[in-house]
């Protein structure tokens, strides 16, 4: 999840310095996004001596956060920042690393050569990168990066290499390009090739352009052009495709011939301060800005497909818009879920064969298979994946799941030998106590495999292999999507271990396909959000909160409690719904709130009693039921229901009321939700 | 710790229904000490036929409580139940298995032989019972039951068999017989060869003498007689021991030779409905009963002491006499922790020779060594005990250990194997969810270990070996005496698997030096309870309490916020001082109260940063700390200092305060300690 931000000025002289302040400002709108590294790409000085058109690019990137880059600008002695550019597009990226660990050269914009013919920016995951890096390096291209975008400026170079005519445009390159390309992306290209023309492209990955002119635009709806002709489909090894149609003379297109300019960035917060004029791009759709002009392109029309894009003005604020929709991050990312879970499964299930291939973790998976024992290492969230995610690794792998609190595990100077595979589970990947788990582990030879959301972490780095959860950036110091795809990602490792288990078989389809409808159902969870509110209502004025339940929805007890104490300050309790009677029952009264969690899967009837006990010491409890289940849902306690899934996915989907719940309960208590009292994100002291 | 209770009426009149009344409602006071059978010996109809002088004595002994027994009572027809008897002794006794499970047979009185020549009832256990057992049985006598009591008639019979005088009185085969005997125990005997005679002696159990007379008593004074001369200190062997003075006709005794009434018990509770006038019986101490006359008997007089036993008038309530002088049954099994420690390592650690045996699982120890893994499994306060040994287990045995509570183990149908070897931790040995588990892992091929407090309970029968705690019956649903005692008992496992390893035997040394001084250091904490009841005095207007520690502690912050929760119903919780910047952090303010528990073990410096952290959030702690901490004694912050021990064994110490805590503030809370709502003593259903 990185930030994308170019710039385009066409007939608006900009002196080199401006053109770098808007470019970084952009990328300081959209350092949520990520913020391991950045990069810009912008015109060099003018070459007599080079081989095309005397145009150069310069590329200039830096690891770090983007004030990094910021500063190291102004230390290139071979820019004269005064001179004025009449016509210029610069580029810009900050990084969140999913392939290969932050640093300037795996950061963006990558380029297709050392001569910088075709740059890039990429916001996504490329998933058949590494087939296109091996047919790519085998015609003769070098890579410099471990990243996936790589490929992507080497194909394009390729591309433009073997055109079958010198008046092959710049879009139509891109179309070629995209083509090829599984996964997402928002890409936006810039070439010595074209020079002060732009060509930026989406699938799954948001990307919107602004545009800004002292005159009124020629149309706010611009007619796409569909190149319907026959095109690259047949694959990269056909090079001469012909009859290709010359759209570089758009018709079809906004921007005058005089001064305009245009802004591409992730999202309308680096825009807004420029311009309320944007326009959303649609998966596939090509923008090609030349002579100053717009356009847009596709391949093929689709039946039933709007015909035109429209150029919207914004009425948000600025605020607003960094944060959506949304009060807080932390909202956002609860609702970022059903893509955040997507982006931890992309590349790595295929749906059809059901087949789940972890790339970080494959190469060691015979190691692996061969272990005495699984130990998870974690604290706080990340060790609630953990619990949450035990009882279908031990189903799976058959092996004894043990499941440790990174700082208990040290204090205890825990027994590990080296037929132990211990996991890391970290989201920031920098967390103390779970990395000094992990140095102590290696000391004792065990196999180390890391779970984290920050590729280059120290945990990525000292780990033998690991799983990149790909949920994005998470802002908010309550933990959430990061949760659900440590979540996921546990899963896939435990259907990776059983693939050749002949008895496990039925049991693996379930899940995968569960894990294929799974965004669909969070989505549904998501909509209970205001019947969540309503009960937050209810419940906000109170000290404490219990949260029950056993079995798969343990885990889900634990952290609902633990996202409650984070941001609501309440004093809320995950407690095991068999540890009942053993103590806690005596809590119970009409006064002390209490949430259940009584699913219809192995747990439910023993759940039912935990019910029945609370019922009868006068507990009004509030029950998380599925939706299918007349015996819940006919009685007379408040009752969130919710979408029937795999008894082992179901953790996923019963988190999330309780994720909204101490969201609404926060904000009617009157606290920050992004920023909670004494706690820090990420947690790197002992 | 069984009920002893016995009645001897002498020239009073009583039917044998008002003598079976009598025992009955003695037992009925003593059954809070035992209760999973009973059994009383009483005069039976004299026979012509008998080969001695007629008389017989009748035993009726019955498995279940006391009101089983008296149901039995009336059943025989053979006893005549309005027959006067003038002079009369009974005996009675209700159970708490130690060796040997719940039944008839292995209920007391236990007898010589099948003419019940000699029976008596006892209370403790003897540790060296096997070699006297083997040694009798060399000699002939067969054994009936599995208990350590059955040695005990077995010997007196023996040394009356091979008496060098007829003349010898019944005090003194009792003076032999103790001098033999190694453990604890409080004894009453009963013969046919001695009619209308009572020999009651104690080492280490308490037994206590009533007098009822309508006369006065002789003298309040009785003065000790000491049988200074040549005894039978060479042991077993030689029977010819001579010169012994004839005591028969004792001088210096209470009672004439009228009407009088001998109570004897365990404890006042029995007897005070009978009598005030009681008499303490010492360690060693022999009392007869002989023609209405009680005398005192000793081997020899030590320097200092006192020549006398003196008859006490006692003031107390029967209410306050069964609980002494505490307000609950809690409170009171919290002060027997002294005891009840010792009572789990008696016969078990040789100090002398640093060896640790459990006679319970030594033959299966060769096969617990060889396992894989070692399983700790329980409910609650027992989970607790296992999550505070599991550093030491790990420690010393170098073997996995993993710790469960049994309702999520059987919710996750987790995996276990032939070369695991399994724990099962339960007070009354019938919890079933670790009932259940235990025969979940005897399916998968597991070693089975049980560690109960309740010989003979569903799990002590259906392990392949086990533990006894021996803690005595525990009353108060609130788990004290109990948990300690776990503790210790696993602490010795972990002592007994190490025994060969030569790189331990330091450390093996320094906890076993530990445990020999635990009764005192116990003490010691007790002696605190002033000072934690004020604090009690100032916390118990509040709804919430976090219990913070780490390392050694955490089991104790679990279990101190259990007992809380259990009978005060605050919302406590225990929480892993590691853990805090994870979120618990955010609770923190000037008005949650925290107790923080600060050792100084290897988590000092990491405790003392999470102290930090709670007073750099206002928070005002009250911290559990060692005495000679003068950086944490010297604070502002109010402390409660406990004496120092080796660091595994600290955590028995920690927990008391928090116990005492708990009891102090349900007192104020105005709570039934004993009987908390909505709790059961021991959990019999899922």
């Amino acid at each position: 999840m990185c930030g994308i931000f170019a710039y385009l000025n066409y007939q608006v002289p900009r002196t080199r310095k401006e053109i770098f302040e808007t470019l970084i400002k952009g990328l300081q709108r959209l350092e949520y996004r990520g913020y391991d590294s950045a990069g810009i790409a912008v015109d060099g000085t003018k070459k007599a001596t080079t081989d095309i058109n005397g145009n150069t690019i310069c590329l200039i990137k830096k690891m770090g956060k983007v004030k990094a880059l910021d500063e190291e600008l102004y230390k290139k002695d071979s820019l004269n920042l005064e001179e004025e550019l009449f016509t210029h597009f610069g580029l810009a990226h900050t990084r969140w690393a999913t392939h290969g660990e932050p640093s300037a050269l795996n950061s963006h914009p990558h380029r297709s050569d050392k001569d910088n013919e075709f740059v890039v920016i990429h916001n996504g995951i490329i998933t058949n990168y590494k087939e296109l890096r091996e047919y790519l390096i085998t015609k003769g291209y070098e890579f410099e990066s471990e990243t996936d975008t790589e490929v992507i400026p080497k194909l394009i170079k390729y591309i433009y290499d073997n055109r079958e005519s010198d008046s092959i445009t710049f879009s139509t390159l891109v179309e070629r390009v995209i083509q090829q390309l599984e996964g997402a992306f928002a890409l936006v290209f810039k070439s010595r090739h074209f020079p002060g023309e732009a060509v930026s492209t989406r699938r799954g990955s948001p990307l919107l352009i602004g545009v800004r002119s002292e005159h009124e635009l020629l149309t706010d709806n611009i007619p796409i052009q569909y190149n319907s002709v026959a095109h690259f489909k047949e694959g990269i090894q056909e090079k001469n495709s012909h009859n290709r149609p010359d759209c570089s003379k758009a018709i079809n297109s906004v921007g005058d011939a005089c001064a305009v300019e245009y802004y591409f960035a992730s999202d309308a917060s680096a825009i807004i301060e420029h311009t309320n004029k944007v326009l959303y791009m649609e998966d596939d759709d090509i923008a090609l800005v030349t002579h100053g002009k717009l356009s847009i392109h596709r391949v093929n029309r689709q039946a039933g497909e709007n015909p035109v894009r429209a150029i919207q003005t914004l009425q948000m604020e600025l605020q607003q818009i960094m944060k959506g929709n949304f009060d807080a991050f932390m909202q956002k990312e609860i609702f970022e879920q059903p893509e955040s879970v997507v982006n931890t499964m992309r590349g790595r299930i295929c749906f059809d064969t059901s087949t789940v291939v972890l790339g970080g973790i494959k190469d060691h998976l015979k190691e692996i298979k061969r272990c005495k024992r699984l130990i998870l290492i974690g604290c706080g969230t990340s060790f609630h994946a953990a619990v949450a995610t035990r009882q279908l690794l031990e189903e799976l792998t058959e092996l004894p799941v043990m499941v440790e609190l990174a700082s208990d595990f040290l204090d205890r100077n825990t027994p590990v030998f080296r037929d132990d595979v211990c996991f890391f589970i970290s989201q920031s990947g920098e967390t103390a106590d779970t990395l000094m788990a992990l140095r102590y582990c290696k000391k004792h030879g065990a196999l180390t495999v890391g779970i984290t959301n920050t590729v280059g972490s120290s945990i990525c780095r000292e780990t033998d292999c690991g799983v990149h959860v790909n949920a994005g950036p998470e802002i908010g110091v309550a933990s959430t999507k990061a949760y659900t795809s440590q979540f996921v990602a546990l899963i896939m490792f435990a259907l990776m271990m059983s693939e050749d288990r002949l008895s496990l078989q039925a049991r693996r389809l379930d899940i995968i396909n569960g894990l294929r409808m799974l965004p669909e159902l969070i989505k549904k969870v998501l909509a209970l959000n205001d019947k969540i509110k309503a009960i937050a209502n209810e419940l906000y004025q109170q000290r404490s909160l219990l949260v029950m339940g056993r079995g798969f929805h343990y885990a889900t007890c634990l952290e609902g409690a633990l996202k409650i104490k984070e941001i609501t300050y309440m004093h809320s309790e995950g407690i095991l719904a068999g540890e009942l009677k053993h103590g806690p029952l005596a809590l119970i009264d009409k006064d002390m709130p209490v949430i259940m969690i009584i699913m219809r899967d192995g747990c439910y009837s023993k759940c039912h009693n935990a019910l029945q006990q609370v019922i009868a010491r006068s507990g009004r409890p509030i029950i998380l039921c599925s939706q299918d289940d007349p015996e819940m849902t006919k009685n007379v306690y408040q009752t969130i229901e919710l979408p029937h899934t795999v008894d082992c996915l179901q953790g996923i989907l019963s988190v999330i009321p309780l994720q909204l719940l101490s969201f609404h309960l926060a904000v009617l208590r009157g606290f920050d939700v992004d920023f909670p009292r004494n706690l820090a994100k990420s947690v790197t002291v002992e």
